[in-house]
């Protein structure tokens, strides 16, 4: 426990991490914006936490998860000019807001459970949480840095900025934030452009909207987060985590928002994730340079011939760092899922070698290797890279070029399924869908062999293929050149 | 869309159904109380409800499905006097509230999919909706029925009665009430035993709590669903679900308030679902009469021998009506079991009938009495005993001792699937087995077209589907007669 050193985006280093309770830690993720299905780099993120969660848990501390789930407040492009997300695509779907909080929410929910990921132990959402954002308001209002304009309050940055400091995360200085900021005349009625939201007023055909001292409206993004974390892990908590794309201004805005409410930093460890990029490219919508998730595990895309499993995809996701950008491509994605297949092949070997003399490899300094990968920022590849040392003893013993002890091979099949399947939270290759493939194979064979009957004029064969499929459920429909088949 | 027919507890009759809007229906379900794994009855309560979606969604109705999640307020005894359930688990454990509910919310979710059932269309939670609550007494509290003692607020029930009926749903009246009540001395400061809480006042170990205008406190359990279910479906909605316990006092205050708050009646219909006992005897926790989902789908109990699948479970409950009293047995269970299997083999079976002739059997009106019995209040009995007619004929089609049209096999197909999967939601057998089987039946195929090739001296052939079997790793063994394969 006393070796794990992560880094902290706060501090631009690595630290040792010493929890604030004894035993216990208390960790915030920013979970998904629930307004379209859950995109891959926010898998990549939920899954790196995931390992997060899994490894502290391993070592044994009780650890309180926290990952929200933003159902309003998040404005398009991050400002507070835009639209909300949610209302948005409520209001252009012509539905109840909370309607599409719920497909996505249920659709995110599915895709984390397909990737193997535990569920956070709290898993609270904004809307859930307006009272407590309101009070907040309150406090800031109280502390000189709110301010109200016509039914809405912002956060004023540059009075904050003058006891504290502004862009201590993202390493960003106020007075070259002020030159950045695009300000719309007309469109806003902040004092200074740098300010954020806490409480947007509602117009009348926003349909999102709760009561509060200074009229209807909704609060603003970055104030969930501050309210929900600290109702459930107090105004000072170990870890706070999220995608590199948060840091500012969401995570910025957070830290200035509980500084000003409990005049002390919010978060021990600021731990963010890397973005990835689709085919070298940087993924987006708006230029089609992007997957779904569900695209990817079905193989119906037009980026990438193959399906891979959630499993594969995971595991090629660890075959990075956390904090390095993933670029995810085809062959790579090939590549992944070979060692990752060989990797699950030697799990299960690793059952069926002999007890025989005694192996030359040093068991117990391997297992110090993959612990010291782990505790030196949750480094998954070199974990991984642990793991096929192991793989290619496996081989050798098979091949009876080394020995095995019992107490060796124990103590491999522990670690192995440790290391695997407890903290990596990898799972054993899916036997539905191998037999899917295999299905089609075979039955691509069957096709081939009728193509050759009817080609060499034996209509006996091919009549015989025919109805024999026919008569399991599976119907051959015969074109010019070749057949197809669909399975009843 | 116009013969359907259902049983309003309200009026204790059935009633054509016309929703208020047309082509549109607002149903509200009350959903669990996550402080422990979701029960068997309230298991079945949510799988009729999904039923009942099904098929207004299979009419073309569009529907608002809200389901609540009840993660506040659910008071022991269903009364004033006691503890919030989840606040009270949350001491014992010595966790967070949310802990609790996010423990059990996920669990819920987990055995709602293995029954099949579809997610509701908005799934609100009780703590998500305090402010919508608050606004809802203080309406109560100017009418003139709501007052305030110590910090809570309570609705009285005799001042409402005076001017409407407090009752009418469970078909009570408030003097018989009065004598019924128990009143303990000074454990309780409201006016009248018969009165409910609307909002309790937050005792300091209280641990769930949010401020208003009466102080720190937390809303009454009845209270909830009146604020969700008129904020989502307005002030009068078609359906409103539940279990019969729910009936009284919950559903009846229910409409105490809305019509204090809009001075008309909520709800059109009132559906209620009936107990389930346990091989006789009512099932509760307290006399150990009681069996949990999980443990009858894997067989680990000390109630039953046999494990059950959540189809087969599922099939159960559909044999009897919603609003019969259902008892679980195993002998009941392991028929149903037999009863499943039939229909799901015949299901199997009529892709492979031949095209012969016509059948006697009238399918078109077949399909209208299977409408009839679900236009009969959802009579899921009826329907599938009406299932079983065609599980008869296809065991006579397949003797030859019936004939079948294409035109009849292709109707028989469509709606029997209809009925089978899209309104009743069961599920085939596990697919895996469904996949194992099909690819030993498409290797046999394979197999005899090479021992015909081998028999013809068609070598070619017969060394093509070896290499060709061999390269998707299954290997052949020649034996004199015949070859057998294994898959490595």
């Amino acid at each position: 426990m006393d070796n794990l050193n992560v880094y902290n985006t706060l501090k631009s280093k690595k630290e040792n991490f010493t929890p604030i309770v004894k035993n216990k830690v208390g960790m915030y993720v920013c979970g998904p914006t629930v307004y379209s299905e859950v995109h891959l780099g926010n898998c990549r993120t939920f899954i790196s936490f995931d390992l997060i969660y899994r490894y502290l848990a391993h070592l044994g501390y009780k650890v309180r998860y926290v990952r929200n789930i933003t159902d309003v407040g998040h404005i398009e492009n991050d400002d507070d000019l835009g639209e909300d997300k949610i209302n948005k695509k409520a209001r252009l779907e012509k539905i109840e807001p909370m309607e599409i909080v719920q497909r996505f929410t249920v659709d995110f929910h599915d895709t984390m459970k397909q990737f193997n990921t535990l569920s956070p132990t709290i898993e609270p959402t904004a809307t859930g949480h307006i009272i407590e954002q309101i009070e907040l308001i309150k406090k800031i209002i109280k502390a000189g840095i709110g301010y109200e304009i016509n039914g809405s309050v912002y956060f004023d940055v540059h009075k904050f900025n003058k006891t504290s400091n502004y862009g201590k995360l993202s390493k960003r200085k106020l007075e070259h934030l002020i030159n950045n900021t695009r300000s719309l005349d007309g469109q806003n009625d902040k004092n200074n452009p740098e300010d954020f939201a806490l409480w947007k007023k509602a117009e009348p055909e926003h349909i999102m909207r709760w009561p509060s001292p200074w009229g209807d409206g909704f609060p603003g993004w970055h104030l969930e987060c501050t309210a929900m974390s600290s109702k459930y892990l107090g105004d000072r908590f170990d870890i706070h985590g999220g995608g590199l794309d948060l840091k500012f201004p969401h995570h910025e805005c957070e830290i200035a928002q509980a500084e000003c409410i409990n005049s002390k930093s919010p978060v021990n460890f600021w731990i963010h994730t890397n973005m990835m990029t689709l085919n070298g490219k940087k993924m987006s919508k708006s230029t089609d340079n992007n997957i779904l998730p569900k695209d990817l595990f079905s193989g119906k895309n037009d980026k990438f011939k193959n399906a891979f499993s959630p499993s594969v995809i995971k595991f090629y996701f660890f075959q990075a760092h956390y904090r390095s950008i993933l670029d995810l491509t085809e062959s790579a994605l090939l590549s992944s899922e070979k060692g990752y297949n060989k990797l699950m092949e030697s799990i299960q070997d690793i059952y069926d070698i002999k007890i025989d003399g005694e192996s030359t490899f040093n068991i117990n300094q391997w297992i110090q290797e993959c612990y010291g990968a782990m505790n030196d920022d949750f480094n998954s590849p070199i974990l991984i890279a642990k793991l096929f040392e192991v793989v290619k003893l496996i081989n050798s013993i098979k091949d009876g070029k080394e020995g095995v002890s019992k107490k060796q091979k124990d103590l491999l099949t522990k670690y192995l399924n440790i290391f695997v399947f407890e903290i990596l939270g990898l799972t054993k290759p899916d036997k539905t869908e191998n037999k899917d493939s295999m299905l089609e194979n075979i039955l691509e064979i069957l096709l081939k062999i009728r193509n050759k009957a009817r080609k060499d004029k034996d209509f006996e064969t091919a009549d015989l293929i025919r109805n024999e499929l026919n008569s399991i459920g599976i119907n051959l429909e015969d074109k010019k050149d070749k057949s197809n088949f669909n399975i009843n």
